[in-house]
């Protein structure tokens, strides 16, 4: 555990901005603001929202630029989504890929309320040869030497069946600064890149979308020679609230002997978690977890149990989740340029002490 | 700026659950939750406020054991607080001691609602022979083997004159499970170890508090046969909104060449700010900033502008405050053991080109 990195000072200032949800906070179904994981590629922009409209463009009928307050009068939805960043798990890779150097806490669930993207396409009327929506938001920042601003595009397909929300609260409360305020897009089941915040563009195009973000960053590939393929969905993953209390600064747990109740959450952006397994020797046998039946929503987490006797010694524990199209996780990172979508099991090591 | 350091993992650990407060957040009075720094010693307690209490007990007349709605009953204040972590800056010295590293974002400013501490106390009754009061949250963890609460305590002149508060909400809402949920403790002024978070008990002793948080950690010394000397007050410090755009992920900032509005937030918690001064030469000249008259609360930071000319080339962006006490900023930072109170000018380079 006193494992030593070589870190670049800039991977310590993404770390100190951007933040993951401590892992305690697993008991909770819906993520308290300030909990939920935030990734900020560029600044986060402080966004008059007298000032701000939202512009429907491109190959549609009935261009539009609506405010705020014609968003709000909208029909809303109300949907609970976990989300995860696509590079969540990074540092457990070696070599490290340079980037936001997250473990295994770029998560978070939400209650997000906002109006369904496609009554906005309707009410603008999509033109033939609509091939892609591209969504810009407000934060700019530079790559590979030129200026642009955060955008993604998603295919039409996933436009018309995802239930993507066009989202300006989250818990109840208008988005804050850092969550996109005063809009922002919401793909429920993708990895975050795709949930374009500060929202002021919405594009829809006759061919694919090949900015930064969409055709270089956010792919899994060996190397800078490949295409590589785009990060859509989340894989598997479950993680556990790590048992016991920790010390400070090095956060080695220590946990009484006898028995635990072990908890965490499992999802999967690509169905239902089928079932969730716990080791507690380190990998070398597994048991199932108890599945929670009702998780309220299909894009939510849901949440597992085990029990276990706690033994004195040095504990390994370890869990890891299937989903219902049979994707689990791997015992050991795959390692890819970028630093995506690393769904290695996780494991915690905890010390048993005679209580 | 591709300086490397050794870094743990479990430094890593620590910057990826706790977060400072993104400096563009500058720009706001009042920080928005989420955005304001977090430090989480041990795990966050996730409380239910219908179990929970607060015992006062010590050298008082009347013991007393509060719920939540005893304490929302009484007389309330609210006070607008900049709070900035001790080890602000830690990552900063060399070598880099180990604890949680911040560079310089480990600030924040709330309105804090809550009842005065004294007021408490005066109900309670002070009992001849009383020197400190010592406050015990809910968050457990192990220090050098041994299981202990997270506790500090304050001396009574502090809590006679501090307008120490407790308080129940932050920003007009009730305190989020991360910073305290359902009451912590607020010491304006002062650096936010003292401010309690998760309080349940209030004991009034007749001796100083020698507990971890109080007589090991949280010490300016050298070598770890010192007592050192108690970190008390935030010593003065300025901030400046670094201006232009950042690339992702090295956050290496680019700014178009002319007229560059300037701007940040100082404080400090041994009284006004005096003055603020910038260098846009790297230290070599410094120009005074204009500050915003009207700061609105004696303990919250007060605002600054400066403009200056943006010349193609790369600038390196200095601001220092100083306070009335005639309390400075050091150039470089100051080394001790814990890696505390580094208040050493901010830096900022940005590469200006022609527009």
């Amino acid at each position: 555990m006193a494992q030593r990195q070589d870190i670049r000072l800039e991977e310590l200032a993404l770390a100190a901005r951007n933040h993951g949800m401590p892992l305690e906070a697993l008991r909770l179904p819906v993520t308290p603001i300030g909990l939920h994981y935030l990734l900020t590629h560029y600044d986060i922009p402080i966004v008059d929202a007298d000032k701000w409209s939202l512009e429907i463009a491109g190959l549609v009928e009935r261009p539009q630029r609506l405010s705020l307050a014609d968003i709000l009068e909208l029909p809303a939805e109300e949907l609970t989504v976990t989300m995860e960043c696509a590079g969540n798990g990074r540092a457990r890779m070696a070599p490290r890929p340079f980037s936001q150097p997250w473990l295994e806490e770029a998560i978070g669930t939400a209650r997000w309320t906002g109006t369904p993207l496609i009554r906005l396409l309707e009410r603008a009327g999509l033109r033939k040869g609509a091939v892609e929506v591209v969504f810009t938001g407000l934060d700019r920042g530079v790559e590979h030497g030129r200026e642009l601003a955060y955008e993604r595009s998603l295919g039409l397909d996933q436009v018309l069946e995802g239930d993507v929300l066009l989202a300006w609260a989250i818990n109840g409360q208008p988005l804050p600064p850092q969550h996109g305020f005063p809009l922002r897009l919401l793909v429920p089941g993708w990895y975050g890149m795709a949930s374009v915040k500060w929202l002021t563009k919405i594009t829809v195009t006759d061919r694919p979308f090949v900015g930064h973000q969409q055709a270089y960053a956010y792919r899994v590939r060996l190397s800078e020679d490949e295409d590589g393929e785009a990060l859509t969905r989340m894989l598997p993953r479950a993680l556990m609230i790590p048992p016991g209390i920790p010390d400070f600064p090095a956060r080695a747990r220590t946990l009484p002997a006898g028995p635990c109740a072990l908890e965490g959450r499992a999802w999967s952006g690509f169905g239902p978690i089928g079932r969730v397994e716990v080791s507690a020797d380190g990998g070398g046998s597994w048991e199932p977890a108890e599945l929670e039946a009702d998780v309220g929503s299909a894009y939510a987490w849901c949440r597992w149990r085990h029990a276990f006797e706690a033994e004195p010694g040095v504990a390994v524990l370890l869990c890891r989740a299937e989903d219902a199209t049979g994707r689990s996780q791997p015992l050991e990172p795959v390692w890819n340029l970028g630093g995506y979508a690393n769904n290695a099991v996780q494991r915690v090591a905890v010390t048993v002490v005679r209580s």
